[in-house]
């Protein structure tokens, strides 16, 4: 049989909102690897554990640094915040795994900011959705603008991811700015922060608002679709039951 | 302090990849309350609890069923399955949640069929995605191949849900023919049936191939985006770290 990889998504960061099977695969493996800040998260969780880390930009590395330890026979899992599918290392381990025929890649889901968040906020995902994020370290600026648009022309709800970081700080406001050709002013919108971490802060604005609030690279911004509403201070995306 | 009703997303139905708080709760609570499909996947996992169910078409008389047991001090879970928002009862939840203020509502969310679903076939929801229902019992059919069609544009990869069922056998096939109008029809595409359960089942097929192909209502389907390829036998939609 073939040594297997994981890519195991963790969830948030709170412990309760990581599946059953990712905790269970935590406590039985060898080796840990992951982005520096997530494999912080689980020192203390999981200890007695070899940790691996590598920097952002250096993804290719730590999927090849995976693949290295598995050939030496450990158990080894590559960690991603939330899920290890959306904007994650399953697809790179995939790509790179190519290379190591020996080794079979397994991805265990995790809960991915989008629902995590939309849980905090009420109901904003309950209706067709789109997942855009902003960041455009690999992906051209006007591919993201397309999007923006398109979903928004499409009256899909949509979740933000990596609205914004140091070198970016103005990108929320761009893509509202791109939304607000489409959507009216008044348009419900919601914001998370520290999902399911100390500081945990949900917030709801119109998208006007929105354009103008200041939000940070731990922010998951969502914005509705043409029905959705606020009721009593959660925001609500009706599947339509109602009608 | 309020009493509390929760809304919980129990995940594809596999024990292991419900969320660890989910299962907490579900452990603790008095009364599980849901559509009777997914309730009976829980009474022998909960014994000694109550069980409450309604079909198909009585979704606001769930919701009511579950505040007037709330009302009468119980702990009472309304389970989704998959998350609690995507397709699930938490908007509806919150709305009839407005004529019961003595009671707060809380999301747990739980792991997708997009998630789940994606991590069997691989990576088919790297980059930004479009997650869009084919079932027209909520939602007029136009605005459904409306989304579809500007998702395709956009280049997103789309999950679609309900893609099939006894009385519209045919909704993939009609999908599919929208989606050629914009997509080529070798477009990678991907289907998995069954998640997390018994008989569970991944396929990779061209878009073409896929408009041929009969699916049933336990199936979630992947079009992949303009980067989307396989990769021994996975769907796999880069990232962009390799380009």
């Amino acid at each position: 049989m073939k040594n297997k990889v994981y890519v195991v998504g963790m969830g948030p960061g709170e412990a309760g909102l990581m599946c059953q099977e990712a905790d269970r695969l935590l406590q039985e493996c060898d080796t840990i690897i992951g982005y520096t800040v997530y494999v912080n998260l689980l020192r203390e969780v999981y200890p007695g554990k070899e940790f691996l880390t590598t920097p952002m930009t250096q993804e290719a590395k730590r999927c090849e640094m995976a693949f290295e330890e598995a050939m030496k026979g450990k158990k080894v899992i590559m960690v991603c915040s939330g899920d290890a599918g959306v904007y994650g290392m399953s697809g790179l381990m995939l790509e790179i795994g190519a290379d190591y025929p020996e080794i079979e890649v397994k991805v265990i889901p995790g809960i991915t900011a989008a629902l995590s968040g939309g849980a905090v906020l009420g109901a904003p995902l309950t209706h067709d959705f789109a997942v855009v994020s902003l960041s455009d370290r690999l992906t051209p600026w006007e591919k993201i603008e397309k999007r923006l648009e398109l979903a928004a022309k499409a009256d899909f709800s949509i979740c933000i991811y990596n609205p914004s970081s140091k070198g970016r700080p103005d990108y929320l406001k761009r893509a509202c700015d791109i939304l607000l050709r489409v959507l009216p002013p008044d348009r419900i919108c919601g914001t998370v922060e520290n999902i399911g971490r100390e500081g945990e802060a949900a917030n709801i604005y119109t998208l006007q608002e929105l354009r103008d609030t200041q939000v940070n690279m731990f922010t998951t911004v969502f914005i509705g679709n043409s029905m959705t509403k606020e009721i009593g201070g959660r925001m609500v995306t009706p599947r339509g039951y109602r009608i």
